[in-house]
């Protein structure tokens, strides 16, 4: 936790996927300082015309390189989400040349609870994390 | 916002698929009042075997055109929610031949800082939206 | 409702699929005691490098089998959750050979009006359901 999904257009190379998926972790890694393996990432490629993605009028231009990117995570401060924002831009530039205004991130939240990381408990309230 | 996804089975042409979004974004502006550059779809295809979509014993029959919209939103009233399920309805039904009883919706809640539309910035917390 | 996406690596036959639907729907049934056709799933395949499922740290290994399911659902009481976890876990290793090593679940909450199954009502608010 989080899961992350990551909806882009086809097209990438798996080296670029890679370099993505790994720009992205070391957002999550500083934003909300999880364990370096709570990785949960999943990536899905569409064909152009399967994604439309505007900008709600602010004058926001995409490109191809777009990455619509789904969070669930437990509840996660307001604050520690806009450094995953600017992090996560940031990262995704210098490490893939995806620019700031191709990024569009969306947070859903969910409880302790809500979470099973295998062997069918719930680790967030078995005391195992 | 809001971000939509569409699961449908595979076998629509491009122009169908366009047709389906188009009329789905009709039904978002008049549920909900956003601007018309509010528009955020994916839309994912599938085998017929990988969608199962039942009826909670309601005695919906389902067909191959079956549209599964998940919405993600910050929170709308229920009275907008209403209008929306009508109206994609009618819409779908209108443009794409789509009929009601193959139109499965459903939505789930964030909040303002749980958006980002580009540029590594929360807008709605920004004042920019 | 629940809607269930399952997020898997290819590979896996049509008769694995629809037995690893099959399972996850019996432990529905069980733990959270819907009707029998409230039954709402989605199967998206991926290649191995599209999917990223590590352990934060739990000591969990996962194979090419490793399932991630993402339920949307109205609140389910902590209780029912943990049922869940264990009897889908227990299911796909019986009648699909998943490990509970590579079962991964994360619950998303939402309320009544949030569902329409069809003919554009929300069926929990019109009574219907």
């Amino acid at each position: 936790m989080p899961l992350i999904r990551f909806d882009i257009i086809e097209g990438r190379t798996d080296a670029e996927i890679t370099a993505l998926l790994d720009a992205a972790h070391r957002a999550v890694l500083i934003a909300f300082a999880v364990p370096e393996r709570d990785r949960y990432q999943i990536v899905t490629e569409h064909k152009p015309s399967r994604v439309i993605a505007q900008d709600t009028g602010l004058g926001i231009e995409r490109t191809r390189n777009v990455v619509v990117v789904s969070v669930v995570s437990r509840a996660r401060s307001q604050a520690s989400k806009q450094v995953f924002y600017a992090e996560l831009c940031r990262e995704l530039q210098e490490a893939c040349n995806v620019e700031p205004s191709d990024v569009i991130v969306s947070f859903t939240s969910n409880s302790d609870d809500d979470w099973s990381f295998g062997n069918g408990v719930a680790q967030y309230l078995t005391g195992d994390l």
